[in-house]
Parts: structure tokens; C-alpha cells; sequence
């Protein structure tokens, strides 16, 4: 290593200090594990053009446009052009991309017999993660050149992926993926899931939802697909390793917890004494809190708005006003705030969307950013290599076996 | 973020001079890209027990015994029982462990169907990739009590799964992974893949070879695997990213790199040439410089004794003299010394192992300094959650897709 001994000690000094500071915020977190290393938190790993978290505005903007706009107003198509290619396509533009996806849909026949191999117990995190990994074996990005199209052909393809695994192991049917009759990737995802014509309302809260899941800078899974792409590796090797890194219950398992806890919760009283009693515990309470935001998740709002519309559309009595019990205690208890995986976890079983299948869905989505940051660290590359602080033994003394 | 200014520009500046400082000796690298972001190079991203990387010694060690003594006395699956278990086991734990490997070689059928799905031209770091990932389907680590196991499944498994599939799609032939006849997994990966019993020299280069890349400290996939970790992510998953990192030309597929540089220069005289010519054209030059070590790479001369033997023995009288003349030029001209990848593109290609499995071997045995990462990383976690520079747009107003 050739830091100076003053830099390091900087670094160091910097690094402690950080950990101070924003282990305070987090320590509220009645859902943290034991906390130790630094994890890298406030420190820069890099640039990025796509996206800033907690800053200005609500706090949340892709390519310079807030999060309530593009929840609002767009279409998650557009959010997708606008994340891989550059700006908000017009309407032409618009059109021609959602006939470019649609085309792209038919599963290759290997992934498809690969799919069946994996039975139904299967985590769908690692189905998700081994049919991207698959694809990249039958349609190898041999150049960076193909990063676009190959990216736009799993955008395309991952709702097939799901639903394909999902309705063979499960209901024994073979679906045709290539169906053409959603032109929008969240319609066609959960036609593909219940075989029935999903809703107006139901594909609006689907744009939403992906939207909002769709970009959060250097989030730990969008961080390992820029350490993978760092090396210069394929585009599949980066979105199959940020897939894994999702997977974990402190990042994107995070709806699939919030819905386990308040499922069995009848009454929004019955939510009340057992969230007391969860804090009391110290137990993990997930979809509260955030490793960045300190005040509020801008994504929040947006996602609540539709959860409540939802309820009303399926005559909910229970989930809803449970959901907003939660809310009140943990902000009357702990001063923590929903981020934005509580209120998606009542959206989507209000959309009759299988527990376990909320992480995929976000899958869906955050392939969209996972994939603008590997374009990024592409264009300016330099492999991400840190250092380590040993703790280990020091030097040992080789004992031939028959002495040890 | 919460990083006071004072402490966010002591963070930076050290930043800016540590990359000036590493970047003076990595620009004298011929293979070097475009180089931009910071890397993290030379900051410290957490604590490990494990490795000490260009520190006292000969620079490299693995729980504090050094790489010379590990390389040149231990078997491999002693240095795996080292890195995984925590110490050098006695003779009698060695022969349990070996049991113990050699009877998790049955690859599960839905494993070997999967593989029999991948064609002959997929690339072999796809094909681990996703066997990996396919293996965490059918044996999923449902606790991380059940972490040893899993990864010491995956070490008896790699090479199989890289034989089962190259035998498969190249020779046509089912091979039968149980087979019990090579006790090591060195011996066991030559056999399955040449289905002829190795001799004890080339067992014991597979011993040196595995050994020396067994750990490396937060080296980049590594670092994927620590990342994948932190999110409390299940261990097929850590060591799927980790394998998509290793993927990339910049780390793993350095040797293959060095292979197909050297493969076809039939003199000393005419490997001088060749490179004083590519040197001029700024052409890259793989298994030179390194990213920690600054005078010498102290894997090199273990493994170039090995390869010096093996020229002998199968009486080669042009590649290993190719490759001692551009280490020297490479000194020469560059002031650049041969990392552990250069000299094992001859001693692999002396064993008759075809160029593109030479990266798949790196895996069976990284595996080991991977997944004792993983162990580290859970028993101390913090979610890897960086920051990034923001370089994008200010705030852009909302158009209307009409308007656009």
C-alpha cells in the first residue's frame, strides 16, 4: 500500500468519525443487527450521474427529476428509457421502446427446461438469480457494445422469467410468455401471474411501485454490480451478483418481512399491543427507518397514497388500518419513519401478488439502475480494490503435520 | 448523509492523494485501462482475520503463515481446513476432511440436467456461475449454521460441476463425479477432466496452484462476496457474485489472458519482439504489476519453480523459455514483475488443462478465501452501503410526454 502514514490517518480519523455520526440515526433502528466495521457509510465510492438520495427537493431524483414527478406522472417505460438511455422519451419514442420490449419476451428453450428443473420450495430470489445467470449463457454479451440490448433483453424477459418458474412449479401450466396482450411491463407481469386482464388501477400502481424501486444510487446490491462491472466482467455477471446482494433481509427483503409481521394482525389494536411487545423484545421491525434518509422516505407517500385506494377498491378492513397503526407507534415510539417497503408490502397482497414474490418484483424494476451504474462505471472504470485492517495472528511458524 | 463538511473534504483529499500515489505505479501497467473513480484503493473497508496482503515477510499471508510455507509444505485441503475451520488440522483431521470432501461429489440430477442445458461455446465462468447459483436452489442455506456445510458441498462440488459440463458438451461423455480414486482436489479435478489418474507431480502443482490463489484479502470478488454478505444474503448467493467478479478480464482471467499472448511466439527472440512491439503501441500486457504488491508478487516464484519442472518433463523447449524472456523484458523495460497469473498459464498449459478452464480452477480454489470472508463478514456485520459523488443534472422540471 502506498498511503503516507498523515493520509491514512485521515482516512482513519474520517472514517471513525463518520461511523459515530450516522450510527446514531441508525441505532434507532429497532430491526438493526449487531452493528460492527464501518460498511463504507458516508463514505464516496465513486461518481454517478443517475440519481442523488437525501439531498434537495424530496430527496430522491433520478437524472435530475424528483420522485414525485416521475411516481406521479410516468409510466415506468418512461422511467426505464429515461435511466438507460438518457433523457424522457417523447411519444414516439415512448411507443417504439414498449413494441421493442414486447417483442422480446420469448423465453429461450433452455432457460425454459432449466426453469423447470428448480422445484417449488425454491427461494424465488434464487430462481431469479440462476435464470439470469442462465440467460448469460445463451446469450453471452460478447461485447460492450451489446450492454444496451442485452440489458433491455432482461428488462424484457425477468417477469417471464418468474412467472414462467412460478407457474410450472406451482399450477403445473406452461405459460406463453410471449403474449402480447399488456404492452406495459407490470400488466404483463401480473397477467402472466393470475392469467386474468389486470386492471387499470392495478397497472398505475404497478408504474408506480416499479418506479419507485427503480434507481437508489449505491444501495449495497447496485454497489456489487459496480465491484462486479469493475473488473470488466459481463453484464449478466453484474446483474446476477447485484440479484444475490438483494436478496438479503436487511436490503430488498425487507416488503416480503413488513407483510409476514402484520399479516395475522386482525384489528389495528391487535397491531398496536404487538408492536409494543415486538419493541419491548427489541425484535426486528422491517420496512422502518433508512441507512441514508433521516426525516422521512420520499417514497413512501407515494406508494401509501396507492395501498389506500387499493384497500378500498378490495373492501379491506383490516390490512390498511393495521398498516397505519404500525406507522403511528413506530413514529410515536421510535421517532422512525415507513420507508418505502412497509406500504408496498399491503399495494401488492391487495393485488393478490404471492408474498414471496414481492423481491422479484423489485428485481424487475432496480435492473433498471443496477445496469445505468454498470454502463457508468464502465465509461470510467478503475477496479474497486480497498483495503482491509487486519486483526489477525501475527507471524506463525510452519509445523510439519506429524508435529501438530 | 450525515458527514460533516470538515470531515467529508479530510475524506476526500485523502482520496485524491491516495490515487495519485497508486495510480504512478499502476500507470506503468501496459494492460491498464482507462482509469477513473477512486477504486477505494487504499482505503480500508472493514477488518479481516485472515490475510495480510504486501505487509512483513514475503507480503502474503493466510491467518499469519506465510505463503512460502503454505505453497511449498501443505496440501491444499489443508490451507481450505486453515482458511475455513481456523486451523492447520493434525493428521488425523486431515484424513477426516478428506473423507469428508470426497464423499460430497454427487452432483443432485436437476444439477447435472441444468448443465447438460449449456452449450459447448458458453463461457466456463458462466457455466460455474450459474451452476453455483443452481446449487443454491436445490440445497439452499436455510440457516447460517448450515454455512460451513454449504460452502465445504461447493468445494467438493466445483470441479465436478466444471468437468460434468465440459465433458458433456465437448466430448459428449456423462462422466461419474463419485469417483473416489484422487483423494485431493487438485488430483480429483486432473482426473475428471482427463479421465487419466495424474501423476504425483502434477497433484503436487495442484497443491502449490490452489494454494496460492486460496485468499487474497479484499481483493474485487472478494469484496463482491463481503458486499453480497452484508445484506445477511444466503451463501450461494456471496459466492455467485463473487464468481461473476472473478469473471472479469482485470482479476480472474488474467492467466487465460497471459496464455493467449504466449500461446503462439515460438522463440525466446521472437516473444521479445512481439512485445518491444506491443509495449510501443501502449497494447495490453496481462499477469504483470499488481494492485497491493509494489517490488514483486511473492505467488510468482513459487509457482514458476513448478512450471520450470513441468517444461522439463514434458520436454518443452518453447513456452517456458517465451515466458522467462518477457518476465524479463517486462523488468526491463517497465520496471514490472510477474504476478502469481503469468508463470500459471504454462504450468496449466504443461497439464494439458485447456486455456479456457483456467479461470474455473482460480474458483475451486478462491472459493475457500471467499466464503471465510463470508463467515468474518456475518459474524461482525454492517450492511456495505457507500456514497457516491453526485455529477448529474440539477433539478429538471417535469414535461408532460406531449410536451417533450
Amino acid at each position: 500500500m502506498s498511503v503516507s502514514l498523515s493520509d491514512k490517518a485521515a482516512v482513519e480519523k474520517a472514517s471513525i468519525e463518520n461511523q459515530q455520526q450516522s450510527e446514531k440515526p441508525e441505532s434507532k433502528l429497532a430491526s438493526a443487527p449487531a452493528i460492527g466495521g464501518a460498511g463504507l457509510r458516508g463514505q464516496s465510492a465513486g461518481t454517478t450521474a443517475l440519481c442523488t438520495v437525501g439531498k434537495s427537493g424530496t430527496g430522491l431524483t433520478y437524472r435530475g427529476y424528483d420522485i414525485t414527478d416521475l411516481a406521479n406522472h410516468a409510466q415506468f417505460e418512461e422511467v426505464a428509457h429515461l435511466l438507460l438511455r438518457g433523457h424522457l422519451p417523447s411519444e414516439k419514442e415512448l411507443d417504439d421502446y414498449k413494441t421493442l420490449l414486447v417483442g422480446l419476451r420469448g423465453l429461450p428453450q433452455p432457460l425454459k427446461a432449466a426453469l423447470e428443473l428448480i422445484p417449488a420450495d425454491a427461494h424465488p430470489m434464487d430462481v431469479m438469480r440462476t435464470g439470469c445467470s442462465m440467460l448469460g449463457n445463451l446469450e453471452q454479451e460478447s461485447d460492450f457494445s451489446e450492454q444496451l440490448s442485452a440489458t433491455e433483453r432482461m428488462l424484457a424477459l425477468f417477469p417471464a422469467i418468474i412467472c414462467y418458474w412460478y407457474r410450472f412449479s406451482h399450477d403445473g401450466v406452461r405459460i406463453d410468455t410471449e403474449d402480447q396482450s399488456e404492452a406495459c411491463l407490470g400488466g404483463y407481469f401480473l397477467k402472466m401471474l393470475t392469467d386474468k386482464t389486470p386492471s387499470e388501477l392495478h397497472k398505475k400502481v404497478m408504474h408506480c411501485s416499479l418506479t419507485l424501486y427503480a434507481e437508489h444510487e449505491f444501495n449495497a446490491s447496485t454497489f456489487a454490480a459496480r465491484v462486479c462491472a469493475s473488473t470488466l466482467s459481463d453484464i449478466h455477471s453484474c446483474v446476477t451478483a447485484a440479484i444475490g446482494t438483494l436478496r438479503g433481509p436487511l436490503h430488498g427483503g425487507a416488503n416480503e418481512a413488513a407483510m409476514e409481521m402484520i399479516q395475522d394482525w386482525k384489528t389495528a389494536d391487535e397491531a398496536e399491543t404487538n408492536i409494543m411487545q415486538m419493541l419491548a423484545n427489541k425484535d426486528k421491525i422491517m420496512g422502518f427507518g433508512h441507512a441514508i434518509y433521516r426525516e422521512s422516505d420520499p417514497r413512501n407517500a407515494l406508494i401509501k397514497r396507492w395501498s389506500k385506494e387499493l384497500a378500498q377498491e378490495v373492501g379491506d378492513k383490516q390490512l390498511y388500518a393495521v398498516s397505519e397503526r404500525v406507522e403511528a407507534v413506530m413514529k410515536r415510539e421510535k421517532g422512525l419513519f415507513c420507508n418505502a417497503d412497509f406500504f408496498h408490502a399491503s399495494a401488492y397482497h391487495f393485488m393478490d401478488i404471492p408474498t414471496k414474490l414481492f423481491t422479484p418484483i423489485f428485481v424487475m424494476s432496480r435492473l433498471t439502475g443496477w445496469t445505468a451504474h454498470v454502463f457508468e462505471q464502465r465509461e470510467n472504470n478503475r477496479i474497486i480494490r480497498p483495503s482491509a485492517d487486519y486483526t489477525g495472528p501475527e507471524h506463525q511458524d510452519w509445523l510439519p503435520i506429524h508435529l501438530r
